[in-house]
């Protein structure tokens, strides 16, 4: 069948430009004869592929030689636990600031391994909706890091600037923004990003971590979870997941020929009015449950009068080729994803969708 | 251009038949108008595949209910720190048979997380040339599990009869030889194998832990380290590698296929003695450094008489289309591995060139 408009919000989608330049090669990478798949990671082949990613995604970030880039498996809930793993050495603590399901989750696993503190959270009788001001953060200027998470998925809620810390070296979940916008990465400790919303595929997390926090990292933990061991052997310590790398490599290069971050933050930019624009027109029909600063664009929520016209909604625009939309099934209501691989095209097709059903039913 | 030899030890060759089988699809999997790449985890279609691949895997191997199959990421490398994690709680103590170097690493990630012991080890003067016989292993019967390495990728050597434990269960590293051959699951506690040497592509690792097992786990672990979670939520409670889970599938339903384990088995015995063959019969040129009855199916290790006609083998086999063949840089010589994916056409191939290659220089 012809392709769909895909708004999963992860597993999500990917610029057809890199699925067609994958399939064109899938015998025969660059001319070895084999798939990208059953090379070595001791190749140069795959090697020129490895190191050509992580120079790609520093380039695109402008991250400095302060920073090393790993590729890691485990996904971000990995890295739930190999922070506090790493960074939490005896009689320290970590401060985490909580916007939604998943700082929850990254706090739970800090506290399985060592002291770790709330500086804020903005959940409400159980519901996140904004992120919070800098003067209702409780800051423990001694923590070893303080851990946010940029974007978050479910209530649909980002940071628009960041927090100051006071010289606390930051540590962000970005899975659901990395690489959609530009940003100052001076402040962060550690960034990492599962890469199956805006980088790849799911099988790889990217971690930044900033030279100066190996000093701080504990020394007795298995080998496979310290950052240490990964950046020591350049991501190579095992064998790597080296297709969603190689995935996420046609993923940066789309992204360089677009014109790189700053085109992508326009083009989100774009996206993301266009659906806020129509929420709040059809301020009758459709409703966004976020606070206006703390607006993701990157996880555009809204409701619907009634649960029975969201059911509709979800239903009327599968039928019309739009996969995804339901939004999380712990908040309800509709989200629509603009990653990167969300196209202004499709976009301005859901969003005529919406107003067309808005008009039928309102 | 066209397809090589591929005799790379991991990542290594993959059927033929699963990559255009994969390409046919990459961009509209089983009709859905999307990459199996961008396919929500959540979703029905994701689910239908992840459940075959468990099932299916389940079916070749001839796994009863006692046994639960996990999809998890890291490696073989992660699972040497999550066995002992998982299951040396308070005061226990495991077992370890040496083999070569993984077993030695998996025993190094045992010791940092609790008290482990070594049952034998074969190694002398820092080479591993033979599997232990039984009465070698010095075994203790309050161990909560005892450690072995199946198939020994480096070396070359392979158990052909497991250990008898006493009712210890045995613990095995299978990355090199599951699903090469038929074997009694019974005594085996656990079993894994990192997918990219006989299962598919690097990013998945499957997990087989038989029921019994979970009553004796630790349970203050991070969550993402617990065989129990993954468990509970069949190996879905964060995102999985999908598109390695989805390769893993192509490769089980093409071994299905063949025939199963009986056929692959008889075809994987035939390839290693065609290779043996040629070894034992030109004596004076090739030798097996391995005893004879620790000789791997699947890694097939030999020397020549010179490193300098080695590494002609090693230029002349490359130019001849043959990619991968060096052995080890830990241990040099020449490496033939005779996975599921090398067929007897291409070892019949390589055992032609061998045989020439020594009349041309012997």
């Amino acid at each position: 069948m012809a392709r769909v408009h895909n708004y999963y919000a992860g597993p999500a989608a990917l610029r057809v430009e890199a699925l067609e330049a994958a399939k064109a090669e899938l015998l025969d990478f660059r001319g070895s004869g084999m798939s990208v798949m059953e090379i070595s990671h001791r190749s140069k082949q795959y090697d020129a592929l490895h190191n050509e990613t992580i120079a790609l995604f520093k380039e695109l970030l402008g991250l400095g030689d302060e920073f090393k880039v790993l590729l890691l498996q485990g996904g971000a809930s990995l890295q739930f636990a190999m922070v506090p793993m790493n960074l939490l050495a005896e009689g320290k603590s970590a401060d985490y600031i909580l916007t939604g399901s998943w700082s929850k989750k990254a706090l739970k696993e800090a506290k399985i391994v060592a002291a770790s503190r709330i500086a804020a959270t903005t959940e409400q009788d159980g519901v996140f909706s904004r992120i919070p001001k800098q003067d209702e953060l409780d800051l423990d200027s001694d923590a070893a890091y303080c851990h946010i998470t940029s974007n978050n998925t479910i209530s649909g809620t980002q940071w628009s600037r960041f927090p100051d810390t006071g010289g606390v070296p930051l540590v962000a979940d970005m899975s659901s923004d990395i690489l959609s916008r530009r940003f100052d990465a001076a402040p962060f400790g550690i960034i990492y990003a599962g890469a199956q919303k805006n980088l790849g595929p799911a099988g790889v997390t990217v971690v930044v971590v900033r030279e100066d926090m190996l000093e701080k990292m504990s020394q007795d933990i298995p080998t496979l979870l310290s950052y240490r061991t990964h950046i020591d052997k350049n991501s190579l310590f095992n064998t790597p997941p080296c297709f969603a790398i190689y995935m996420v490599n046609k993923g940066l290069e789309w992204l360089k020929g677009f014109g790189g971050l700053e085109a992508m933050e326009r083009e989100n930019e774009k996206k993301a009015e266009l659906i806020y624009g129509a929420i709040d027109e059809g301020r009758d029909f459709f409703k966004s449950p976020i606070e206006l600063e703390s607006r993701s664009k990157m996880n555009v929520v809204f409701r619907l009068p009634s649960e029975d016209l969201e059911q509709r909604f979800i239903e009327e625009s599968a039928d019309a080729g739009f996969v995804g939309l339901k939004g999380h099934r712990s908040v309800g209501g509709i989200r629509v994803s603009t990653y990167n691989a969300n196209t202004l095209d499709s976009i301005t097709d859901v969003v005529g969708f919406m107003k067309d059903f808005a008009k039928s039913k309102g």
